[in-house]
């Protein structure tokens, strides 16, 4: 039996990691929706804002900024470029994506159980991102440090309802800006098995995290079948909205493109400063920069995995900050993936997102507006799905715990109705007959314990109950949880040959760059 | 001009409650949705469910309660009634329903300007109903008084978002069991113009409230069209589930509905106690129950109005309480909606549910689980949309103000996406160009003020500006905005010929009655 042979080779806490990995291994890696997509728009006005997102390339076209090398393969594949302005005959970006990305990928993880399917009707969640601050009620908020992001990869491993590791959960500012994406790369990779992100800052840190998963998946990094690399990393290239990508971005997009690794292009707008204050226009406008982004990386590398990006904010009236959890931007998420899925590539969007400073009220309710349409919309990589504050400056120890929950909700909503025998239920209703209770029938009791989501942290208890526990508010439950998970934490298991060449890289590395930089 | 002559008559007050009407009119009365509606099952799934609750009224019935009249209602219509069981033919409840009940129907309020419409693609978003204790952050959980009562109905009054008064909104224990369902009607009468809902606990309060009805409106009452009644109460007819009407109830529901007034059958059903642990059962199981108890409407009066409710909880698996916020109630309510537009009725459901006991983050997430559903779903009757705590048995002031906020953001969310030349925003987009910003442009400047949701009680700022207002929560920011509104409300201006024959049959009937009784 191999669960003896593990015991026998290193003692009981890998017995215990074994029991974890199982409990781990019972829930699905990603989702798979079993009910149909919400649209808010038909046909007619979904092809309205593509001839506008057509119109827009064509006569205004797209800034492409301090890179040569990207207007010459604009201007190769025929768009007209003047300047750093490229422009697109209309339907030009649309067939070059339909013709060469694939509509759907698999994301390798290290552990193949872990592995996520990246669109079609999946949806894997994956933790918040970039948030420089970390917060927790204990402490309050504060600058993030590496001791913050392992324990969010950890914390992300530990939540079956987070299907991967993201990318910079939170800045490491205690590290060297220069070198603080070889300690954020190497902390996925040893302190989960789930799929983790790339660095995005420069096109060399892509190259490292492209080196390092070399390393990490060793025999594995080549496809058999086609030669290429397999996908192991997905990335994160913004546009800077409006209608301009910069050189950043756009050398890291090449780095992973000719890897063979996966690239979600991101307009990132908050509406009224970046696009205009509709939600049509804002619309056109994301797809028209996603069209240009997803193109490009097809003139690069064609055939390279992609996904179409949506983030969009509204704006406070009043002071002009960012407002979340809002109406219009969840009407924009809706038609967005629509559009993704008209254009036949994965979609990114949506998560859990809230201007709120804290885990109150106003958090969770501005994350549940926006984690609902990104479910039902159809996202298939719902980035800052766990964690995210304060407009995504912060990243909550609580408010992960909560949104995780939430996450484990929308797993079970999107399963939908079972119409078998059995959910049907009809031989319940005709034992039990008017008048009487369900609880002791034989059909509720061989359904009880699988019939209902059960969060770990809301408190369904009577107000005497909850009184005599203490008066807890879920922040202060949820608190609880995330203390308890990190106590209980243990790595999954990772070659020691593997670990070894991966830390002698990132020594390498580090000391080929000066002490400290931008 | 009018308001010249309003300030002559009765001075500022008058001139003050003018701009205000004039404020709260320019919201609309309810909500017309302009968006489609999320279904998760197709039709075959749906028929599935429909020829279920056939079965179900078959071969089990429903049992109709220490009411022989009834009894002899369904004998007469040609149903199979053993003792008090009632089974009837397949198809038959559906036919009585399809062949006299209105499809929707209006609600008059004594203010023709607040009247709703209830059903079709039209939304109204009502108070909780039926909270023996009330709730604030400063005093805690206590029971309901008329004071809380009142306060209620007047936040309703000042909350654009929420169309209706409501009913039995929190219990006002300090008043003697028996009458005190005239002092509620009274209040909603005094202290409100917008539609009300009608005492239920007994058919003698019942008729005490159409009494009530016809002094408040007058010449208004009957429809000169018509001849009957003008339907000017909704009232909550529940179902004792599984498959039971009471002898209350069904007495409530022949007063009503003999006055024309509309009757909402709701089955009240904690899935796993009073129905089936699945969906598809609880859904079969509530689509029995409410055919039922729309078609013996039906009967008693055809043609009088009505609407189909479906309350569905879950419950947790650790302690057997009821759990609010979770999927499955969600998919319970989207099949719901569902099965009563192809039934051709009104529907009511959702609101914002919630076990919590405080308005904190579980309360937020939660009721957002719930309100959003109520809203993508198609709801027309939204009980319970504002102040539900504690599985409704705790009416929250801060949770009113945060759940009317939330109505306030469906009802920007249900106008949908504006697709006219200015809601597509081209000339802003060729306006503003690539790394340019739309904060300037003509368009966003036009369009600034009504472009976004603005919350009146969420915190957009910057954490240094949070910090510096006193790092407020959610709910403390509620708590001052329901304190200001009150301290701000003035009262509709009402007859005061019309006031004092209500309160002469209130003295009339409160002195009739024994001193305090059940």
């Amino acid at each position: 039996m191999s669960s003896t042979t593990t015991r026998r080779r290193s003692g009981g806490s890998d017995a215990r990691r074994a029991s974890r990995a199982d409990a781990q291994s019972s829930q699905p890696a990603y989702i798979t929706r079993n009910i149909p997509y919400y649209e808010v728009l038909g046909d007619e006005g979904l092809a309205i804002i593509e001839a506008n997102a057509d119109t827009i390339l064509e006569e205004i076209g797209i800034d492409f900024r301090d890179d040569p090398e990207a207007l010459q393969i604009w201007r190769d594949a025929g768009a007209d470029v003047q300047g750093e302005r490229v422009r697109m005959p209309r339907g030009m970006c649309r067939k070059l994506i339909q013709d060469n990305a694939p509509r759907e990928f698999t994301q390798h993880a290290r552990n193949p159980a872990r592995s996520v399917r990246i669109g079609g009707t999946n949806t894997v969640f994956v933790p918040a991102y970039g948030c420089p601050f970390v917060h927790d009620i204990d402490r309050g908020r504060r600058y993030g440090t590496l001791e913050d992001f392992r324990n969010f990869v950890k914390l992300a491993y530990l939540s079956p309802s987070i299907h991967h590791s993201g990318g910079t959960i939170c800045e490491p500012v205690d590290l060297p800006v220069n070198k603080r994406h070889l300690d954020m790369i190497y902390s996925h990779m040893k302190y989960s098995d789930k799929c983790f992100m790339g660095s995005v800052t420069h096109p060399e840190r892509a190259q490292d995290t492209v080196e390092m998963a070399k390393i990490l998946f060793g025999d594995d990094w080549l496809d058999p079948d086609t030669g290429k690399p397999k996908t192991c990393v997905v990335s994160l290239i913004n546009a800077n909205s409006p209608m301009t990508f910069d050189d950043t971005m756009l050398g890291a997009a090449k780095v992973y493109a000719r890897a063979n690794q996966a690239c979600v292009v991101t307009p990132f707008i908050l509406a009224g400063a970046m696009s205009p204050v509709t939600i049509a226009g804002t619309a056109a406008q994301t797809l028209a920069e996603g069209l240009a982004g997803l193109a490009f990386v097809q003139l690069v590398s064609p055939g390279a995995p992609v996904v179409l990006g949506s983030f969009a904010s509204s704006m406070s009236m009043q002071s002009g900050a960012p407002t979340f959890g809002t109406p219009e931007p969840a009407l924009v998420l809706y038609v967005m993936a629509n559009l993704a899925r008209r254009l036949g590539v994965p979609f990114r969007s949506g998560g859990s997102f809230t201007a709120s400073k804290i885990p109150d009220a106003q958090a969770a309710s501005e994350s549940a507006n926006t984690l609902l349409p990104t479910s039902l919309a159809g996202v298939n990589f719902a980035l800052h799905t766990a964690g995210w504050l304060e407009g995504g400056l912060a990243m909550g120890y609580e408010k992960f715990i909560m949104d995780a929950d939430q996450a484990g909700m929308m797993q079970t909503l999107l399963k939908g109705v079972d119409l078998s025998e059995n959910g049907q239920a009809m031989e319940a209703i005709r034992e039990v007959g008017p008048g009487k209770h369900f609880l002791g029938c034989s059909h509720t009791q061989a359904n009880f314990k699988t019939a209902f989501y059960l969060s770990p942290i809301t408190d369904n208890n009577s107000f005497e109950q909850w009184d005599a526990d203490g008066r807890l508010d879920m922040a202060q439950r949820a608190n609880a949880r995330w203390k308890k998970l990190l106590a209980e934490y243990q790595a999954p298991p990772l070659d020691p040959a593997i670990d070894a060449a991966l830390l002698a890289y990132i020594e390498q590395r580090k000391a080929s760059m000066p002490d400290s930089s931008v």
